[in-house]
């Protein structure tokens, strides 16, 4: 299974965030996908406190750095993206969308140097003036009907994407275990032939439709493409129930 | 621009949640990607109620349904797919990741059936129990170091994942007929009570087995991924087996 790729040269920065949990949520989906740089700009004080305090706090939001301005917070990225709801916003940046080239160029980038995505604030998101520190601007693909995206939910789904591209080469199949196999031919016919006996029994197959019913039987068998074990399950459920009807006929 | 897919016919289910902000954040990530269908299984009672009652709450938070058991929320589902953060658990149902074949599965499904995802509560996830109910597992593949990823955020991920796949249209799916198309949750559920009833009364199943049993026959019906046809057919089957063992049993 290819592992996932490092992030260790990706920097999030958090533009004037507020809500404490938001912040939080940043900092922990930044965890499930291997990032780990955090930086803050102009954070509402009282809810970086709340967030750093916040039981079960990672370290990764105990070692966030603060910045007063966005062009601290990016001076050692060699290339700054900003993140935008509006896809055809008229702006002087190109917008990318993060399905098509934006994730790929990220990470391309990161090989060689750091990179650094802008979130913006809860409210208004990135101004033109955050903007205008962007090489480009990144936007997330959603449906027209909300745009909107919450903070942590966007950080998590960029990180996600970022993650995921380098994982495109073609996995080896795990080696199958006897019980995966598929079922022999042999199995499934006891199948059938258990069933058939208990429908026969149980007044289900009429005279003169066996050979009809058979077909019906062995068809559908067929369709369950029975792995080894569950052809064995199947078989010992269905010899029981033919033995127990065999019981009740004698008496 | 390739234009989002429509997720209609996806239905987003959560299974015990019991924060408020988790519900909401799930209502939200669905909106964003075009999802609309939204269940809860034993939800925390005033966990929904403050989702419902906050500010800005959706539609779609206002239209989700609410339902006892989880055979209920997906019965009328062809597919029904569990997450889970493990990914090489021990689990006799296989795992797929969602970067790999799993969104494109679901996603090739959607075209003609109802498609169920699963989450599980924030503490536990879902249960063997809930698994039992699922075709297979979707991981999100994640960092080791924190494979246990938020809630809405996991929905999140996972929506934007099937939004952003681009099916191939190439080969226009001939029309299926209403036979041939998968059988829904429902029926496969019928037929798993159907066969309990008859392991029970042919001894099939020992008292105190009953819960290995319920969790290993779905799992083997639900393995055979049967057509509505076929399901209607062994489900016939099934009762007019379980109607003769209760004739022979009053005697």
């Amino acid at each position: 299974m290819p592992r996932l790729s490092e992030l260790d040269e990706l920097v999030v920065v958090l533009v004037r965030p507020r809500n404490p949990l938001n912040i939080g949520a940043a900092a922990r989906a930044m965890s499930n996908f291997g990032a780990h740089r955090l930086r803050l700009v102009n954070a509402y004080a009282p809810g970086f406190r709340e967030a750093r305090s916040a039981v079960g706090a990672s370290d990764l939001l105990n070692h966030a750095e603060e910045y007063k301005t966005l062009a601290e917070a990016v001076a050692d990225c060699a290339l700054v993206v900003g993140t935008t709801a509006v896809r055809n916003r008229v702006l002087q940046q190109p917008v990318q969308r993060l399905d098509e080239q934006a994730g790929k160029t990220i990470r391309r980038q990161l090989q060689s140097a750091r990179v650094a995505v802008l979130f913006g604030s809860e409210k208004i998101g990135l101004t033109n003036r955050d903007f205008s520190h962007c090489h480009w601007l990144l936007n997330i693909p959603t449906s027209q009907e909300n745009i909107s995206m919450n903070l942590g939910q966007a950080v998590a789904v960029c990180l996600y994407e970022l993650a995921r591209i380098e994982v495109e080469q073609s996995d080896p199949q795990p080696p199958v275990s006897e019980d995966e196999k598929p079922a022999t031919a042999g199995t499934t016919e006891q199948i059938t032939d258990g069933l058939l006996e208990a429908l026969r029994m149980s007044g289900y197959v009429k005279p003169g439709t066996e050979a009809m019913f058979e077909k019906k039987a062995r068809r559908l068998i067929l369709h369950f493409k029975l792995q080894a074990y569950d052809a064995k399950l199947l078989l010992g459920m269905v010899r029981q129930i033919v033995w127990k009807l065999r019981q009740a006929d004698k008496r």
